[in-house]
């Protein structure tokens, strides 16, 4: 049988991996200690659904809102989505300009399926499931920017006009996981230019758009002059629905849009009914505006919670936005001991009742770093996570 | 930029198409007439969701089960599943036999791109959206099999055995979308035993494995001789649930599942927990038995109104299952005409109430005929239609 190596080349994810330990090992640990265990691994939202959201899909079912969506996503979804991008400045699209998508991951399966077999640059760290799931599915050759944890996470711009002269797309994330950076507007305009200028296509996935505590999230449709753009969307983080798998893709080009319809009508027929119902009701909600700001102001504790019991020795950059915290295990050890560094320190965190990712699943320039997520865990218990896993690593 | 073939060479459905037409003209034309207009080109059903899914899906909610779904589907989705097939003769399923899947769709989605730019054999006439979507999605090679219509659309057996030499899977799919055939448990188990000789896997789909008038559905997995078959089956069409978005696909063949599983992954993240359980307890539901058997009584109903009322010049094969009857509109010419005749006719009925879909969207060999489905409209639209789609194509 010819099988597609696309497949086999996909690789289970490290994060669901480690899950899967620290469930196994955290009552074990919580008994013998009488200490919490710290899911610092997790980008999970601990929230409970919005009542907002539940009111729609009842609604959708009593209007028999139960049958075959229309293809790339009903009118109303997608107005809605419209009107809430207005709102935040993306003005001037229509519906060809969005596609309703199974949350944020759809939305950059299509992109880069589009272009199967093609380059994408990109920085890192870099979100892992890019690496485990999206870029082998697509056969998607990656070619990494790494940011410069000394300077803040700071953008290497010699390095990314060089890699743009021989891509088809470059991948941004921002709020960025697993670095917690938000990226500034002058950095993204700049970005966008430069994209431009090579003729390549900016992927910019916003699942973390509602979550910037310092600084401002800039989206590149903000700027009429930036067409060549495809933004990547989801509701699983910003409205604590990681199970409903809806999100949207946007681009004022909708030659793309007309094309990743295609794809999405033929790997799934559409996003559920109902969900798209529930979810443009929900958009436009006159509850929506506090949930979130208190929602956010939660996570922002909780970021300043880990950011100010990490030890100052560790010198991690505090998290501006999303859920993450992206910290040296090593200590600034170089070299080959990284690996083998990392992978005895999140061992040793795991024994003693911390779980956190290690640095390689975001890039092999990364190895001997941790992403500590601070997502599930109230912020009282993220603080004495921190201090746990400063300990530790401190070696105190 | 380098873009993949496989988007452009998506067809848009014939069936959408014709659907869009038949929604302009419906409103003058009743209006002018006083006569309904006949929606025979849909495979949409008519029915409301059966309340029994309804409460599960509100269960879930209170239960908090919003949450990221488990890669492949939540255990008690595939416990459900495996349960219901245990019911139906299939037995000895593991959770690792089964994946949750976007309808039926996303099954035949992942089992394509995973055999991509390979071979694939199959019956004709053939479901429309394997050729508009699925087989250039994937890329795969499509190798008719053409039934024989002159007698009752039975199979060409040479011909069966000749193209299992040179492909990787054959698709199959019974009750048949579009004739109305049921095939019997004889042919099926020497489909399987040709399939096993050839080492081609054998993809059955059984979206409408419910609907089953005269004769009895036959799942190969019922023989446990059969191991290397991919059954793909949906809740769209057995619980009016077409906008859930929901089905499975199941294979004795755990090596396969756990492939289609990292695609599925990949694309999607899963089906929406939510309804994962909503369909778990409808399926188990007391409730179930006496919606469905009301169900298929009612479309046995209309079927049996649809062949009754076509003329007997026509010699249409009476629907045995599934939705459907397919019909020569040409009444036996040969040769290029068969083209023209069906552009002129299917024009032609429109005009005068009645939206049919040409027989060209189910394969070349079948230009000239006609789908007529029977599952939007009550018994007795279905029989003025049929009297008034047989007048215009006898032209009496």
């Amino acid at each position: 049988m010819r099988i597609h190596p696309s497949f086999a080349s996909i690789g289970l994810s490290r994060i669901v991996q480690i899950s899967e330990r620290a469930r196994v090992l955290a009552p074990e640990y919580e008994k013998r200690t009488g200490k919490p265990f710290i899911y610092f691994q997790r980008g999970e939202v601990g929230y409970a659904l919005p009542p907002f959201v539940l009111g729609g899909l009842q609604e959708a079912i009593e209007k028999g809102l139960t049958k075959y969506p229309k293809s790339g996503g009903e009118s109303f979804y997608k107005q809605a989505v419209i009107e809430d991008l207005g709102r935040r400045g993306v003005t001037g699209l229509q519906q060809e300009n969005v596609l309703a998508t199974m949350g944020g991951q759809e939305g950059l399966q299509l992109v880069f399926s589009y272009f199967r077999g093609g380059a994408c640059a990109g920085f890192t760290p870099c979100w892992s499931c890019m690496f485990d799931n999206i870029f082998p599915y697509t056969q998607t050759q990656f070619v990494p920017v790494p940011l410069k944890p000394e300077r803040g996470w700071a953008i290497d711009w010699p390095l990314v006009e060089r890699v743009l002269t021989n891509v088809d797309t470059f991948y941004f994330n921002t709020p960025h996981n697993p670095t917690g950076r938000v990226f500034s507007k002058a950095d993204i305009v700049r970005l966008c230019e430069l994209c431009n200028k090579h003729g390549v296509l900016l992927v910019v996935d916003e699942a973390y758009r509602e979550l910037a505590y310092s600084g401002e999230h800039f989206c590149p449709l903000e700027d009429r002059r930036f067409e060549n753009v495809v933004v990547v969307n989801t509701f699983s983080k910003s409205l604590a629905a990681t199970g409903f798998r809806i999100g949207y893709a946007v681009s004022r080009r909708a030659d793309l849009i007309e094309m990743f319809t295609r794809g999405e009508y033929t790997q799934t027929a559409g996003v559920p009914t109902p969900i798209q119902y529930a979810f443009s009701k929900a958009l436009a909600s006159a509850q929506r505006a506090e949930w979130s700001a208190a929602y956010k102001a939660e996570m922002k504790a909780r970021g300043d919670a880990l950011a100010s019991n990490l030890h100052k020795e560790l010198n991690s950059h505090p998290p501006e936005g999303a859920f993450y915290c992206f910290v040296d295990l090593t200590l600034g050890a170089i070299g080959a001991d990284r690996a083998k560094l990392e992978e005895t320190m999140t061992h040793s965190l795991l024994e003693q009742g911390v779980a956190v990712v290690p640095g390689s699943a975001f890039g092999a320039d990364f190895t001997g770093w941790a992403r500590l997520s601070f997502s599930t865990l109230p912020g009282k218990v993220v603080a004495e996570g921190a201090k746990r896993f400063s300990e530790i690593v401190l070696g105190k």
